[in-house]
């Protein structure tokens, strides 16, 4: 609104969009948030590379998580350099099949030539990734 | 070497070149290793960005730390998307007049066109940036 104090970061409501995207299993609006070479960790110790892999991961993930999955950020820092930015995560996961989930996330965008920010990065596993 | 199974990737090693260039507090290699327009928390809610602000937080630190800072990586994960990439540490800080501080640490890089990876974001505190 005008005036705001606070207003939002263009970066934290393209991560809204995603969670609801992910909710909805729209993963069309999904896959648009992300660059053409984004790499998104399923889990530690599996990547998906790409549109394509990015997708059939998503859908995974949401047959997995019997078609329940809620996604909310309890927390959330950005970080920005130039035409990349640096999110920190308080990522909340919840499904009818599964416990609650509290990531320490990490996300990566990058600005395009046009000014819209994209994903490049998706790590909501944090530093579990570490061997 | 020819022939080794485990290469070092060549973020690691400019992570071991910072590292290195902190103790020796030999600012003028260090700060090459940046992009020009990256960013550095200095500390939870204090960031210094581009080379000048850098190389004064960093000799305020070397100061602060009583000249006796030795850094570590004790473990670290490296995603890459194209020219961007990713480098989630536990990297452990030591000084004469500190406990030692182990920290959950994330780094951004980006590829020049020359193809040399710079720091772009230099976040040591994790998640410890959000409020």
């Amino acid at each position: 609104m005008p005036g705001d104090p606070h207003p939002k970061h263009p970066i934290e409501a393209l991560i809204e969009c995603a969670d609801r995207a992910i909710e909805a299993e729209d993963f069309d609006t999904l896959i648009e948030l992300y660059t053409e070479d984004a790499v998104l960790v399923v889990r530690p110790g599996l990547t998906a590379v790409g549109h394509d892999q990015l997708r059939r991961a998503f859908e995974a993930i949401a047959a997995h998580l019997d078609h329940s999955v809620s996604v909310r950020q309890a927390g959330m820092h950005i970080l920005e350099a130039g035409d990349t930015a640096l999110v920190l995560a308080r990522t909340v996961v919840r499904a009818d099949n599964a416990e609650q989930d509290e990531r320490a996330a990490t996300y990566v965008f990058r600005r395009a030539p046009d000014g819209r920010w994209l994903c490049a990065i998706d790590n909501s596993y944090g530093h579990d990734v570490i061997e």
